[in-house]
């Protein structure tokens, strides 16, 4: 019914944009499970995931809206209290959210043609990843 | 323990919102299951799901505040690479995201009084578009 | 299979962000269930849920962000139709999302170090608010 794996990933940071779906499918194959739902969740409070269309257009597009939008080189408070340069890697992540759920029929995923699965890693430096992928199926 | 369904919508695209809370609410019924939770997904890249109170107000208020945020008429780098005018819909559904999960008791949605479950089509022409309901329960 | 829980908070209203972790925490262990996911769900137009590092530096960028972006003095159509002057709650509730899935593992949610679940009431004035928390597992 239910069924743990972890994705491993190396990452830039600074809103690295990663196409996590060929990893997410193949923990679902290997469940064992027809039919349910795949959460996958980010352990953390400076990444986050979410579909898209990944051609480099739309991923140039989806950084630049960030930066416009939560600018890296403002002022936070989270920097002036923590002497830290992430308090905008901070607030992308809440925004965006650490959790995605995609449900599978047969084994597999019900994405659209043009969606993939991706994580964004907000931090400013390169990390090494783990998210959590929970598969609950029949 | 899982049971699928799916809704047809036609849609106006262009930010189109449209309230699918009884279709959501019925597809919980009839799986027979008692208490649990329902996943609605899209698969698609340039729509999402939410909730929100389904008044014109409110529904006006969204349209402005997606149109102020990430404008239609700006230059993507999506719509230079393939010749596209959609780049505004890809993040906009990026953004707001795929997926929406819901519990129900008793076979009824957890809903707050004011609360509808609304799907947005964010592509620039009218679309037919296939939601996912994955319901688990028992 | 599923067990149902809720949650009881007072708030004082205006973007009010409360920590609810240790009550999710106890409500997965108090499950029974060794492995899983949790769904907290807000039953409600005008609050959300998100996970943020809770410190009060972030707090208040993440206030400061949603009143930049969604301004409560602004005039919304919410407002004119219905003499309300919440606009701006429904709005920042609908973009957030009113839901929020964790896996657990061994009967302990998979949070990152610095990662706390958090609920924000966007409404105008002080509510009492009753949050759904449910538990699927094994």
């Amino acid at each position: 019914m239910v069924k743990t794996t972890y994705l491993s990933l190396a990452t830039r940071g600074n809103t690295d944009v990663q196409d996590v779906t060929a990893l997410v499918a193949r923990a679902v194959e290997e469940s064992g499970f027809e039919n349910g739902v795949v959460v996958i969740f980010t352990p953390s409070s400076t990444s986050a995931l979410t579909t898209i269309e990944y051609e480099p257009g739309c991923v140039s597009d989806l950084r630049h809206l960030f930066e416009e939008w939560i600018p890296s080189a403002k002022d936070y408070t989270h920097n002036n209290r923590w002497g830290d340069n992430n308090g905008h890697s901070h607030l992308r992540a809440a925004m965006l959210g650490p959790s995605l759920t995609i449900p599978f029929v047969e084994r597999r995923l019900c994405l659209g043609t043009w969606q993939q699965i991706i994580f964004i890693d907000f931090d400013v430096r390169p990390r090494q990843r783990r998210l959590v992928v929970q598969v609950l199926g029949t």
